[in-house]
């Protein structure tokens, strides 16, 4: 099964294993894709830097990757990780603290 | 709190309210964030037909919406749903049934 980036970069939604809450979204090119099957944490491209990040590189905060996951499209992935600290730079816990509805 | 439109799409992770589960990504423009916001029920932004679809129309496999976050960036929503049937055309009850890692 092979991750289809025709369409351009791929979402991916970060689930943290333990509680089952989605923590952030973030997006992969393939590049970030294998840095992150390699080193079992995250790597995304940043579409506003245009450049590789790998998620608490400077802040600690790590993702280690417990599994992954493509949809019926292979177009979107769920990376399910243990989060080491908090997941968004606002210092919450997940980046979807805003309730709308 | 607004959400930002101007990098194009927003992705909305679909969850299922009572598991906590995720069920399928799929991405709103604004027509289709504010027919949700009215409905009540899941509207999206078809990128290969160019069109809105609401989720369950001719499948029955409506998603009552029963709340709405957006992220720290407000370009990315969960939508927690009360899925009636299942979220995927596949007939799976979440579109990620692959795991790869």
């Amino acid at each position: 099964m092979k991750l289809d980036f025709s369409k351009g970069l791929i979402p991916a939604v970060i689930v943290e294993d333990e509680t089952n809450d989605v923590l952030m979204l973030a997006y992969m090119n393939e590049e970030a894709f294998q840095k992150t099957l390699e080193t079992k944490r995250t790597w995304f491209y940043s579409r506003s830097r245009g450049q590789l990040w790998n998620k608490g590189e400077t802040s600690g905060h790590v993702q280690h990757v417990r599994s992954m996951y493509i949809d019926c499209d292979q177009d979107t992935l769920i990376v399910r990780v243990e989060q080491i600290g908090v997941a968004c730079h606002t210092g919450e816990y997940s980046c979807f603290f805003t309730k709308i509805v």
